[in-house]
């Protein structure tokens, strides 16, 4: 049976790398399954490292992580009520203030650039007014810096101005929560590339989330590895000559006498679906993997009973056009979890 | 809240439309959470419908519907056990056999000429004498002919050839079972295109996925309507002048001043992650969809509270280069679905 390989050691590890890099409290982004790897099999090892604040996609992820952390926020809330006291719902809209259940931790997004999510800077005096009325905890004020892949090493100016903003932000709210007693709400802006490079860090946190997971899209020095191995099993093998059709339509045709085995995995767990249009790909042990993939299986030319099919996104991702996340967050929650020192 | 909204009269009526022109039993393929449409919803729809016989993925699938079927069969078992007297195992290996547990329902599994999975016909007389000692209950015998997609209109040699061996495939089993007192099993070796091209069909049953979700990669006569459509929600609207940038690194930039908003779909929900380097993509009501995706969130041009993001799984297969298979299988398990007539 297929079966998503996670090393503990390995995502200690890359916490640890980060943490010594950026100097700050890590908050764990464990949004859409944990990148795919699984939201509860990470929420415990990352509650077992010590960490105490994490971010997830919507309700239904939070709720079955509740017990693990002291702080959880939920980026895309799916209602406004008061979940549990530790969970916090991001706001990004001030028309949603008004429906949100009193007494319920917010965390407040401020669109600082990215034009995407979050309110206005022009309206956040007004959004604190409704927050302060309507008796919300304020628990944190953010942004997201959308900057902070381009130029491989260097910080660009439309990533500073982003944070120049975002400190503008944090000079109004400071006056606000001072004014009127509130108690102060914590400040975070940087995700992992912009945390990484950055290295001065201003804000309370950085939300880590793909350079936990063994991956980032610029340059660094730290020593990231892939926690994740995807293992399949063999359905059958089979022994045969050169110029055999292999798959739908018989698009792969074998060079060579061989032993060709179908193994449990395809694009109905999340894979992406090779074809012979694609450059070619294989296995950790360099076995070759045939196209077409279908949607339960896959055939490569070995007759091993069970092989690494994917231990580095980033080379999926090139034989794609996309990037590791997609790959990682698109791998079956279907598929067995096991974790291993 | 994104929602996949499911029509049962389209469904009802893909059905209908499938089984006036293949005149034989259909048994329903509901494999990786019935290509993504939610196996549990789709399963309670076509048990109403009065379908008897379905083919899914895996033991996990196989157990969560075990009550709606008469005869439900496991493509890729993960394990040997008889999980109920109505759940059968397809085997595609003779090794496979002597792990069984006693009486177990199967369905043999036999290479025509797909090479993918399957057991070899000369190893047919010896595997059929392997069930027999096993004492396992011979439900089926089935192929899976690989060629139907081919040729747009008609039956590819190759397509014909595999029909073909099955026949003597037929026959020596037959032979067989007469020969033991064994109970007759059924025959099958068709999917949607080869089954509607065939129309003189001599197999016991036809098995129908991707047709019964309105989707066929060939040309045909019937009427078959999608029955999903996408919709998502809005989480944040802003009114921004030509020029601006939106999303990450701010590679898309408005030509003129409109209303931007971002809605709650992403790559993380198993949408393809759009890109810059794509070819345009659109909503069902022509709004404008900007690249690049985000994991949890899109911006479209649109002010609109809710809208459907996709009605046509050929649409966007075309503008990733892939088929309506791998675009319906990978929508999240995570999105709700709902039934509508």
């Amino acid at each position: 049976m297929s079966s998503l390989i996670i090393s503990k050691s390995k995502l200690f590890s890359n916490l640890e790398s980060i943490y010594n890099a950026v100097n700050t409290q890590i908050a764990c982004v464990i949004k859409d399954n944990a990148y795919g790897h699984g939201i509860i099999e990470i929420s415990k090892l990352l509650s077992e490292f010590g960490i105490k604040s994490v971010f997830v996609k919507n309700n239904f992820e939070a709720i079955k992580i509740k017990d693990l952390f002291d702080h959880i926020t939920i980026l895309y809330p799916t209602s406004f009520d008061n979940l549990n006291d530790n969970i916090y719902l991001s706001v990004s809209d001030l028309n949603h203030i008004s429906n949100i259940t009193f007494n319920t931790g917010i965390e407040l997004k401020v669109n600082t650039g990215m034009n995407r999510n979050g309110i206005e800077v022009e309206d956040l005096q007004k959004t604190l007014e409704l927050i302060k009325k309507r008796n919300l905890r304020l628990i944190g004020v953010f942004t997201h810096n959308g900057y902070g892949d381009m130029d491989n090493r260097n910080l660009s100016d439309e990533f500073l101005l982003q944070q120049n903003i975002f400190r503008n932000v944090k000079q109004v709210v400071l006056d606000f929560v001072n004014n009127n007693n509130m108690p102060l709400p914590r400040f975070h802006s940087l995700s992992s590339s912009g945390a990484i490079k950055c290295r001065e860090i201003d804000d309370d946190l950085v939300r880590i989330g793909i350079a936990m997971y063994g991956y980032l899209g610029v340059d660094c020095d730290l020593n990231l590895n892939p926690i994740a191995e995807l293992w399949v099993d063999k359905i059958s093998s089979r022994y045969l000559k050169a110029g055999s059709k292999i798959g739908y339509d018989g698009k792969y045709v074998l060079n060579n006498d061989c032993i060709v085995s179908s193994y449990d995995i395809g694009y109905g767990d999340g894979l992406f679906r090779l074809n012979e249009n694609h450059s070619e790909m294989r296995t950790k042990d360099g076995s070759l993997i045939l196209p077409r993939m279908s949607m339960d299986a896959t055939s490569i030319i070995s007759d091993k009973d069970r092989l690494c099919f994917m231990h580095d996104a980033n080379e999926v991702a090139r034989i794609f056009g996309t990037i590791p996340y997609e790959v990682l967050c698109r791998i079956s929650p279907f598929i067995k979890r096991e974790i291993v020192d």
